[in-house]
């Protein structure tokens, strides 16, 4: 891997390179997936089955777009039940950690009849879309379904393409069917997303879509966003380490190559006060390199991405990880809880030599559907919260009102909104007029 | 106003009037909208202040962008006193309030070393757009502000378009410095949200754009998301009233009209068990017609999105509530806190008939910006909430890896994740090798 020293030039070149990675230029395909919409919008299921088999080559109909129990049975079957075990284990890991962010609706009352508060609703209906063949992975269907079912989402569906065969990846069924999902539909890319969006025949619309996909479903999502809710357009991944003098250069290598693997815009970046750590872990990553099943696509994004980044002092090693706003962040310094708390941007932060970075893409228990690219800087992980939505409660008596109710009529007035200045006066002409 | 009986038929039609006021079609101003950001992000300065010239025509540069402390001691001078004192009384209303929607970070530990939580960090910097003119609504900019300060954001700064003299609307400016805003710029139009979203010479890029804007603002607050964050795009204001036979007409009437008077697109729905109650709130409003400076508009709001809706029962009256999912509900009725628990979907919710929506308009406490146009089926009113973020907490011991090394490795191994895997096993090979 590179090695830099970190200045003000080495730190403006990364910024702008990781910056590349922004899906910026899809108009190429926006057009093509407008048009997808609208014909699921106005032909409904005719048009989803349509490009179900325009797409996936699978014959889908009313009759078979839901998943049977049958087909469930069948995906258990295919699938190691050591494997079922592990899911079960994670997935109570990330319920339990889900269940600590519920929010609970609460209020305030004052004797004068004044009542205000902030109810907390689940949504009703979500969509988790789950890519199919190689993209599938059982990890992610808990990570997205999991928060839903805490947050008391009434319904939760996920559509996922079928293979040729009509049939879908069993380790997406079983993970589903485990997080308790209560529909699946085959259906995939865009025409999924209208679906989910619009409603079909077959499928009933939902409030919000979340889940990973390819371009043309991430710009579908993008296209119905304020039709239903959907959850961040997630972009490539990406890990920063922090680590001094103490850190194991093993680990830190073996930590940067797991993030490296996913595709080749992914990125690594290993910021060091220690010349000589940033060397051992360079040639850790070689090492490791001649082993790895996926060292082709990791070279790459190594190439592109991949920055071992030597600082003056763990004062600019904190100050770029700020300014990067990693989704993942490991801390491998000497006392990492002191440098957390310096740290204000970072989708999950991992700390110390145990906490290495797929502990929690599997099993830790904290979401792994994470900010990308840099919107560390304002957006939050997956969470409870996504599920949920609030409305204000104002219950207000005749004796709380008329103590302020000139003062409302007066900063409407200021506004020149006299019928709202109106709806208060009204209430007491009685008595003044 | 118009009275129809609530059936399958009247709910369709109205439901589909309602969804004609979302603003889908502004393909015209895209591309105007794209070139102004454009250029803001590639020439900066100059850029913003041409457009400063041709769309305000206003002469500004870097040595007059920033409204000054003189300038803001004359506004105070153009402003009734009485209004200021009002202004601080609901100030302290909002910001108690919010206080109360606080999140604190937390975390959660077990005696083998594991730590799991989640960090909540304000974010660092919030810029608020407000509409110049006759659109500077006072009460507008303490609803963006007080949310971000309560939560602790570093830095807010203001962009307000100035008028042909170079000067900002003096009750922005004075609501703006009681609310606590650190400076303010005098930028407008998509070139405001431009320099906001990109940074300039003289604007510092920041983390959320929030505020109410015209077409080009809301245009280039959604080209600019994902680089940003955004509060959702707002489209025109609405108001449902649940009341029965008990309900006072005129008060009725008068928080219809209240809503009303917003603009055309304006929507203001009375759903009712009492024929006798329809009847005498359309009397009411006819006979407030009369009297109301902005008539004009509120019959024109009135005769495209206004409706009284007669329902046989309570439960149909509620159910076409959650289906309309009003930005304001309010529910005049013997019962209003039962209603309410049978609420699902509505942005603020009025209960009894001294609660008027005006009243949580401008003085109550809870925020005034809610969700439009339906989206209260997924979206929540503004809130401390929208000015934070969180970062998970992954803190593990290597006796607690090692209790669950072999799982993650065999997950990962399951998605074909190799490199996950390794950055387990590396952790424990001495042991085992």
């Amino acid at each position: 891997m590179r090695i830099q020293k970190l200045d003000s030039r080495s730190k403006k070149n990364l910024l702008e390179d990781l910056l590349k990675r922004s899906p910026n230029q899809y108009g190429q395909y926006e057009e093509g997936v407008a048009k997808i919409l609208s014909r699921i919008k106005e032909e409904g299921d005719n048009a989803l089955f349509a490009y179900t088999e325009e797409f996936d080559h699978a014959k889908i109909d009313k009759n078979n777009i839901r998943v049977t129990e049958e087909e469930i049975r069948e995906a258990y079957e295919q699938i190691d039940s050591g494997l079922v075990d592990i899911i079960r284990e994670a997935m109570e890991n990330i319920r339990v950690y889900h269940e600590k962010q519920k929010q609970y609706s609460w209020f305030d009352s004052k004797s004068d009849g004044t009542i205000l508060g902030q109810k907390v609703t689940p949504l009703q209906r979500v969509g988790v879309y789950v890519p199919g063949g190689k993209a599938a992975y059982p990890s992610s269907v808990l990570m997205n379904v999991i928060p839903a079912k805490v947050a008391g989402v009434d319904e939760i569906v996920m559509t996922t393409p079928p293979g040729r065969d009509g049939k879908v990846t069993p380790t997406t069924l079983v993970a589903a069917h485990e997080a308790g999902v209560d529909v699946i539909y085959k259906a995939g890319g865009a025409q999924a997303i209208g679906a989910l969006a619009y409603g079909t025949e077959s499928i009933k619309r939902v409030d919000k879509i979340v889940g990973p996909g390819n371009i043309y479903v991430a710009l579908a999502k993008k296209a119905v966003y304020g039709h239903v809710s959907i959850d961040a357009v997630a972009g490539p991944s990406e890990i920063l380490v922090i680590a001094d003098e103490t850190a194991n250069p093993r680990y830190v290598a073996a930590d940067l190559l797991s993030q490296a693997e996913h595709d080749e815009l992914a990125s690594a970046i290993l910021v060091t006060t220690s010349e000589t750590l940033a060397e051992k872990v360079s040639e850790e990553v070689d090492r490791f390199l001649e082993t790895l099943s996926r060292s082709e696509i990791i070279r790459k994004s190594l190439d592109n991405y991949g920055y071992i980044l030597v600082a003056e002092t763990m004062e600019d090693a904190i100050d770029i990880a700020n300014e990067i706003a990693s989704e993942h962040l490991e801390i491998q310094t000497k006392d990492p809880y002191n440098v957390m708390t310096k740290i204000r941007n970072a989708g999950a932060i991992f700390i110390g030599e145990y906490a290495s970075e797929p502990l929690g893409d599997y099993f830790a228990g904290p979401n792994h559907v994470l900010p990308t690219n840099g919107t560390a800087r304002f957006f939050s992980p997956l969470s409870v919260d996504d599920f949920i939505k609030k409305s204000s409660i104002i219950g207000y008596s005749r004796e709380a009102l008329e103590k302020i109710h000139t003062k409302i009529e007066a900063f409407a007035e200021a506004e020149h909104l006299t019928a709202h200045a109106n709806s208060i006066k009204v209430r007491f002409e009685e008595q003044e007029g």
